[in-house]
């Protein structure tokens, strides 16, 4: 534990910028609000299986966050969790009276676990309620829904993150720094990829919404592929300036919607080049890699919950394998305690999307597209 | 030695396909004209670097070839060479009487280790002085060189190969032949790059060849990336049926006249996906990785003189590194002496030129274009 708490301190001071100027923000009016134990307070929005499998537990070992509340279109799962949590029945919101949560003053966060295309709508009412609000990736599922969420929290006073874990993680941070600090001379191009062989869901079971347009907005490149475009990202520090992309379709039933296997290259304006895999159809690609002048450094796997490894030179990439969920919710906390920026922001998700969005107009067009400044 | 000639004679069965019907080709007959312990004479044309460090080393190691003659724009090194390998003055040519080989019957095939732009010339020639002509890669700078190559070669009787040697590297061999045999189960994607940062030549020195169009042809992907390409088909098996192509150029000087850094993404017909790059801008790309439905499969370094290595699901892929261009050698004289067909005749190099002049096409019109067929 004492390495961990180490971690996220220097995690902490490394990333959260103060702000030393204007007055108090509601954000940090709210921290004399607290929960004990000077804990924040989390709701989660949508109880799939992120939430079950990851967040919830990820709340029981957080040291700035904890659990409590749920809102969930299901009585049912709402009532699991009730009893699983100890969670309040006054802390228990469904999507219809989900508003109320203004009068909550047990809840400082609202963590968006809901389906791509949910998120934008619940993210606004939660920063309408005067809640912070954190937000899984993506963080919507078009460029105009980022920027109207950046704009009510902007309004509303409050906190805006992505569910971003990789900016936090040790390994990532690593390399983050390997890369900025040259350590293998200038970075000159970057192999990224992650993708998975989805499951082909019965018609019916709610679950598959990850296949369905108008649920996800699209398919592994928004899923799993934004990993590849957030690594080259923060492994160069710039914004790509242009992009091509295709996408290869071998199963046009199940993947009917959304897209299957994109792969695109991008220039960043160092010159630095990248080559970038999603998928949906096949297991085993989940890794980046950075080619410097004098040498490479990378991770492989790169991306899961755990297990992150890699190689940097001849040597294993430094790093313990933390939660990435608690680390990701306590670092937020902090910023919102602290009254700082977070690295994860909304215009963070904001360039993601505008990426993202590149990426289709190429595959719809058939040609180079510029990537749309913020 | 026992084992090296096991797996030759291995990979003669596999693949020198014999003609059964037609009469004896000019290749057959020659077979009488063997050199002294059944080897075939082989004349180098271009005595540069490859040939001075590679080949002809190599041909002391040959059990089917010899090396015989030399064909050379500079008397000097021609006499040098002459000492080193104890060549006759009847054996040694200049590009302006080489003609005359037609009457020389030591030598059996003609290797052409020129530059790029300088393979068609010269594989025509040898064509019709009756040699039979093994040509670097890229076989030549456009699919037109390719198919007038192949024409006249078709038309002098005589046998044509491109120096194709990882077709013949055992490593390269297990993975085809996992790929093949579906060890993982289906092939899905591959990643293939080969790349380095070529050296900055001083102007005037003559082996700035690789920097200029007109001798070249083409930068990065005519000289290393044409690996990746081979890569991607010999593992598939297929033709890629269209393509999409980007160009990183970061030293518009340097790189005046040549390709630096290429990206590029290949569909093929079963479904495969195949995402590449190719520089010469940076060290330390040099690998391929196919992924399968069960597991993945590839070698890093893939496309090195030497040391060759790689893995496959937890192990490692099997093989021992060989010299490949004895082997190279050793295979086409098989096939003359067989009268077999080669696996790296001139229709699998003008395949390579057809992708090529696709990626080219890409990048210029910034849109995907269709790979043309043979």
């Amino acid at each position: 534990m004492t390495t961990r708490r180490d971690f996220l301190a220097a995690a902490a001071a490394a990333t959260i910028a103060p702000h030393f100027n204007g007055p108090l923000c509601a954000g940090q009016k709210r921290g004399a609000a607290e929960s004990e134990a000077g804990k924040l307070g989390y709701a989660l929005v949508g109880l799939g299986r992120l939430s079950t499998n990851q967040i919830a537990p990820a709340l029981m070992k957080t040291e700035h966050s904890k659990l409590v509340g749920v809102v969930s279109g299901s009585a049912e799962k709402a009532g699991k969790w009730k009893d699983q949590y100890a969670i309040p029945d006054d802390n228990i919101y469904n999507y219809r009276n989900f508003d109320r949560i203004i009068d909550n003053q047990e809840i400082d966060v609202v963590y968006v676990v809901l389906p791509n295309s949910m998120h934008e709508e619940f993210a606004i009412r939660a920063a309408r309620a005067g809640k912070h609000v954190l937000c899984e990736k993506p963080m919507s599922i078009s460029s105009a829904e980022c920027r109207r969420m950046i704009e009510a929290c902007d309004h509303a006073g409050v906190k805006l993150a992505v569910g971003y874990r990789c900016q936090y993680e040790p390994h990532h941070l690593e390399c983050i720094r390997m890369a900025r600090e040259e350590t293998f001379g200038k970075l000159q191009h970057i192999d990224a990829g992650f993708g998975f062989r989805i499951a082909d869901y019965p018609v019916g079971d709610l679950r598959r919404w990850r296949l369905e347009r108008e649920m996800a907005g699209g398919g592994a490149l928004m899923d799993v592929g934004i990993y590849a475009i957030q690594a080259c990202r923060y492994l160069t520090g710039e914004e790509p300036t242009s992009l091509m992309a295709s996408e290869i379709k071998t199963d046009s039933k199940k993947f009917a919607e959304v897209d299957e296997t994109i792969l695109w290259s991008m220039a960043f304006p160092s010159g630095v080049s990248a080559n970038c895999t999603t998928t949906y159809n096949f297991n085993g690609i989940n890794q980046f890699r950075a080619y410097s002048e004098k040498g490479q450094f990378g991770l492989k796997p790169a991306f899961g919950y755990g297990g992150i490894q890699g190689t940097a030179g001849n040597e294993a990439v430094r790093g313990e394998n933390v939660d990435q969920f608690a680390t990701e919710m306590d670092q937020f906390s902090q910023v919102i305690k602290q009254d700082g920026t977070t690295k994860v922001s909304g215009i963070e998700g904001l360039r993601d999307l505008l990426v993202t969005e590149a990426i289709y107009e190429s595959i719809r067009t058939g040609k180079r597209v510029d990537v749309a400044k913020v």
